[in-house]
């Protein structure tokens, strides 16, 4: 059996071929340009392979419920070009194979959920949060994705501000000063006047989007009560998360039990961004078993 | 068929007795005093019926992980004699039925979730929050209860303050300032020195309320996309529902596609308190068809 995945990125996509064991065979990446040459692209790579079915894991938003006309389609995207895309019916028409769609951090939230299970981590739940470019998160619970109007848009909650931080204003252009406002990598720009890869580790900057990122954290464990909450994404890093640790610890005040927080609050487990690659993998498979 | 509710609140217990069809055919109330004293009446209420299974929508926190060697207890209650008592372990020994646990706003919720599937809503989701003394909140999805590490506390998330709010503290013994240290029944007192009855439906505090209860909305929107969020408990009403869906549309700013806000944002459908009966009720006659 062969599989096929496809991480649809706003900056770049990123397809690949793997096995029912999730092992990848073959790979390639090219920047996201138009919908008609990047969709073709894809369809050009996967000709190539003889896959039975196909994840696509997209940045969004989307159409995901199977009963609207527009279902596979990114709708209202800020990007330009790729709003009222139909992606799935296009890959579908020329393919010819089944399809699973979903968003690119359900598309992570799987594949981290299938390793957990796979190292054998006692684990029903977990929700992944990507911190990067933008801020988003998806949540799986039993196996199944949370999300019944429509996939989660974890980036665009409002939050209590830190008191050094009251002044900046947030650069969310729906919310301002929600979570993606307050947290998102260009929020070093617009901050620090810096790029985030040049902000040292100890600017007192990161004791703010911690504050911020806790406060996701620990709405998330008090609405989903999950066993597992991981971040990927271009700030996510292992100072961080530390930060992110002790506020939560602080701010929950042991109201709730929650597991280990070494365990409960962690990078991704699958190196080198391959979350979405091996989520859609295991969710192709999933697809061809039903 | 008969099945038993018991909706086992903090100031007092309501029991009762329901045919298949959820009518109820009788009931009580009791204040809650002792485990001992309040327990032994819901046992001698119920041997005066010969019910066959029984749902209870307890007050937290609970033990409800089923393989927890504490499942059915109210585990850390702040409540005076009720910590680590086995609710569920001493009504089982006495009534030999099957005994479906949960929360009390799970209970709730289900009672709205089927009440919106009989009155032909299509609705796979639903949230319901009570605002009253405390402040809590259950989510079903697909029939299904969220929480998996254990229930969810979703009166207890941080929130953006209100700029007219700036000065007041809150009242949560563990958060301070979280959504049931702003907005619970005892925060009237604590911000205006009388009683919530007592308060003017044009008091500005009101615009204060709704301002917060419009983040927990939205933040539940986010997270879990439901079809529906429900607001019961003594604090909730009509013209406080109205100015939550103005502030829930300010702030989420056509971000999402939502409902019609006059549906998603409601007040119980079921009269007189009686949403956790009827969720009880239908919990017991799902577990005796289970």
């Amino acid at each position: 059996m062969l599989v096929g995945s496809v991480e649809a990125g706003g900056t770049k996509f990123v397809c690949a071929i793997g096995d029912e064991d999730y092992r990848v065979k073959d790979s390639t990446k090219f920047p996201t340009t138009t919908p008609e040459e990047t969709l073709d692209k894809v369809v050009k790579y996967f000709e190539k392979f003889n896959i039975d079915a196909l994840s696509i894991a997209s940045f969004g938003p989307l159409e995901i419920k199977k009963n609207s006309p527009k279902y596979g389609y990114i709708t209202n995207t800020p990007k330009p070009h790729w709003s009222d895309t139909d992606f799935v019916g296009y890959i579908q028409r020329k393919l010819k194979i089944p399809i699973f769609w979903t968003t690119d951090v359900n598309g992570s939230a799987y594949g981290e959920y299938v390793m957990s299970t796979l190292t054998n981590e006692k684990i029903n739940s977990l929700v992944y949060y990507t911190i990067g470019t933008g801020v988003g998160g998806g949540a799986i619970i039993n196996g199944e994705f949370v999300g019944s109007a429509g996939h989660p848009e974890m980036g665009h909650v409002l939050l209590k501000r830190h008191p050094d931080d009251l002044d900046f204003e947030g650069i969310c252009p729906f919310h301002k000063d929600c979570l993606e406002g307050l947290v998102s990598g260009p929020t070093f720009e617009a901050r620090l006047h810096k790029n985030g890869k040049d902000v040292s580790l100890d600017d007192p900057v990161w004791d703010i989007m911690a504050y911020y990122i806790a406060q996701a954290a620990m709405q998330v464990s008090l609405i989903l009560r999950p066993d597992k909450i991981v971040f990927g994404g271009g700030v996510a890093n292992k100072s961080l998360l530390r930060k992110v640790r002790l506020e939560l610890k602080t701010m929950i005040n042991d109201y709730l039990p929650l597991p280990k927080l070494e365990n409960y609050i962690t990078l991704p487990a699958i190196k080198n961004n391959g979350s979405a690659t091996l989520g859609n993998f295991a969710l192709a498979v999933k697809l061809l078993r039903a």
